[in-house]
């Protein structure tokens, strides 16, 4: 099964379009966190695996509080990769941990390359390396953040790696950073904005491959901070997942989103990290207690507009 | 010293301006690192492992081959990353294997994110991170390639972090692949290219930051593939530092590609990956042989060019 319908289908039976985000820091992770970390592994590690030990701890005690909540996690590359080898062993667990939790995994690792590098970020996240010692499995998550900036003949590879493996992307269409207007925003001689034009090479990639959702494998992302454009989005790319990051910390609001549902409840998902593992900081409590009411409220907010 | 006074001073010492691009393929060594991975180690590792031992065995021969005629390795991320966390050591060793033999060393990630996740990025490759077991040192590279679809303000971390450690960031403004003409020379309704907006973005970026070589820490990749673009750019662009990959394999050509160096010697770098370590394939011989003959050859054309 694609992982639309994968995603279909688990959108229905948790009633759930949330994302939980994970972007660990270690110098603010929760305290129980720290806690798992020092009372297990070797007091002889250094910094980095110690760190790297505690950045999984805290991602599974964050999965284990708001998985009930979510269809997915996004986990963001750079905070694994920054622990360097200790880092990207807890990347590979921390997927592992949303699996076992029923989770979809989205690796948010916005890679963009050419050729053999593009089928080689492919492998990492998506596929698997051959070598003479015999394959080597990568992070296998079920989608993947792409950044379209090389043209279509650089989601080639990543395309065909999703493919034959059921996998999916998501495009950078439209970020939610305010800078995104400087590129992104720009209106081209020929017509159109650089977003609509990446819209249109999305909606091209995806074409024919619609699974019985009637959803493609080629998604995009669409910042919740700019809900002007989603609309005109939605109408260029009828049939792409939207994932919408940008709620809460950043400042999207889910009741403008609207637009990004017309295909269905599956057709759109929306993003937070920070709003659900620091709901504590705001709204007191638990870190857990806290980051689950968070992930109840706005999983409700969302199924409820989309009703 | 920032980073483009060092590259000029390499430049001059080594009367060089060739790059020493790896991008290792597991299953595509030289004969001699498998042997040399099989002759170290744990038998007992698995295949990540071992595959990341002969990718590292490989980069080290490759380097001590070819040293002698670069300034700088250029390493892909990706090439590293499909091998897990193993594949991240691997990386790690390399870099450090690169700068014993005097070269510089750029990381060819592409990264681009906002906010938080550009910051750990450039934590991961230029910087460190903070925890509370210390702070976790990154790869420690002298420059990264990074994407700015996303805009200035997704920049700005990584300027930061690369100016607090005097490092250097190459941002991607033409690539060198046919699919660069989809997006990157679209023309915009103000003027110019999406390619040129982007130069211009660089431009800024750097001004004010120029070292005592003229050049600043805020250089362009501009492929080798399209020279048509070069002297445009470089109008657009008078004091970064060009890295001008695709030479070779993807068809580039050193001497079309005269107007990089108008600003000066090290004003642009050429980079050169399988052209050199497959020179063995196309001329016969010894790999490592093969592989400095064509590094001499690429370094002494480039360095006539320029003079």
């Amino acid at each position: 099964v694609g992982f639309p319908d994968r995603l279909a289908a688990c959108v229905a039976e948790r009633q759930s379009q949330l994302v939980l985000g994970l972007d660990p820091d270690p110098a603010r992770l929760w305290p129980a966190a720290y806690e798992q970390a020092t009372s297990t592994g070797d007091q002889l590690d250094g910094p980095a695996e110690r760190a790297a030990r505690a950045v999984r701890a805290h991602c599974g005690l964050v999965i284990d509080a708001a998985a009930a909540e979510c269809v997915a996690v996004k986990l963001q590359a750079a905070c694994f990769e920054r622990l360097g080898a200790a880092g990207w062993a807890a990347f590979t667990d921390t997927a592992a941990l949303a699996r076992a939790a029923g989770l979809l995994v989205i690796a948010d690792a916005k890679r963009g390359d050419i050729d053999v590098s593009a089928a080689a970020y492919a492998e990492a996240f998506l596929g698997e390396t051959s070598t003479p010692y015999g394959p080597v499995r990568g992070l296998d998550a079920d989608a993947l953040t792409v950044n379209p900036l090389l043209g279509a003949d650089s989601l080639a590879p990543f395309i065909t790696t999703a493919r034959a493996r059921s996998a999916g992307l998501f495009v950078l269409v439209r970020t939610s950073n305010p800078g995104a207007a400087d590129l992104q925003d720009r209106r081209l001689r020929d017509g159109g904005s650089v977003s609509e034009a990446l819209a249109c090479l999305v909606h091209r990639a995806g074409e024919g491959a619609a699974g019985r959702s009637g959803l493609t494998d080629i998604g995009a992302v669409v910042g919740a901070t700019a809900p002007e454009h989603i609309e005109r989005l939605r109408g260029l790319m009828p049939a792409s997942i939207f994932l919408l990051p940008g709620i809460g910390v950043q400042g999207g609001r889910v009741d403008q989103l609207a637009a990004a549902w017309a295909p269905g409840r599956a057709a759109a998902l929306v993003a937070a990290s920070r709003a659900i593992a620091f709901a504590y900081e705001r709204h007191g409590g638990d870190p857990a207690a806290a980051a689950a009411a968070e992930a109840a409220r706005l999983r409700e907010m969302a199924w409820t507009l989309t009703g």
